[in-house]
């Protein structure tokens, strides 16, 4: 099951507190791949991330997961268990995705409710945007020390 | 109004994943000094911390907020609120707290219940402790310019 992590936005600079974001987050990219195949992705806009979605049909279907402080509020355990899932039922590309600054615009919650989906939140909070990325990498690589058995999870 | 950025565990390294995200934490400390002063303060356990918050009553009483994901969930706005509720009401010192890897002590939690204290919560789940912090900063951060009007808030 190929995993990707997309974000609306600019591919983030070299240097500077932004670079740092993205260094960490790919840090837990790379504590990821023993698990599942991971590629970060951005995108310049939304329909640009709509068009790769629909792009992919032919090929690994993808299944988006949208965050979005208005979505389905997973704890850690929850989460795992619903990747479980995904992969039991034999998912081949799952696309979890950070949207723009301002959020997601509803032509594409429109869009992806077409499809199946998740809109997923990890809370009321509204969090930087390189912030909510880094997050969600850390979630991911949690959900699968979870699903594997790995002590990595413990704690509040 | 002081506000301090607590954690419990060892002082971050001077190198790695760790001091990066004290570098990111920092950076937002940074940036809400303009608002408040504020400063970062490590604990080796929990009785460290306790000792702390008794030892401030006698000068600037201290107000403990820790972090707990079984605590109440405010978004943002709410977080704003409650901060300029505090500051309205004439509290001199907020102490933000974020507990152990493995979460804080029922014993903890039932010494801080004897004074004016909040648990809060970011959401239901469990993120790597450094990582937490650097949250709770931005939330800190994101809290003062939505006090004083600066447009950084905004999105989902």
């Amino acid at each position: 099951m190929q995993l990707t992590l997309a974000h609306i936005g600019p591919k983030p600079p070299k240097s500077g507190a932004k670079a740092a974001f993205d260094t960490l987050t790919h840090l837990y990219l790379e504590r990821i791949q023993p698990y599942h195949p991971i590629e970060s992705q951005p995108f310049r806009d939304e329909p640009a991330f709509l068009d790769f979605l629909s792009r992919q049909r032919g090929r690994l279907p993808a299944y988006p997961i949208l965050l979005d402080s208005r979505g389905k509020q997973l704890d850690s355990p929850a989460l795992a268990t619903w990747l479980g899932g995904r992969r039991d039922e034999g998912a081949q590309h799952l696309v979890f995705a950070v949207g723009p600054a301002d959020g997601w615009s509803s032509a594409t919650l429109q869009a992806i409710r077409a499809q199946a989906h998740l809109l997923l939140s990890f809370g009321a909070i509204t969090m930087a945007h390189e912030l909510a990325r880094l997050v969600l990498a850390e979630q991911l690589y949690r959900a699968c020390t979870i699903l594997a058995g790995h002590p990595y999870h413990g704690g509040h």
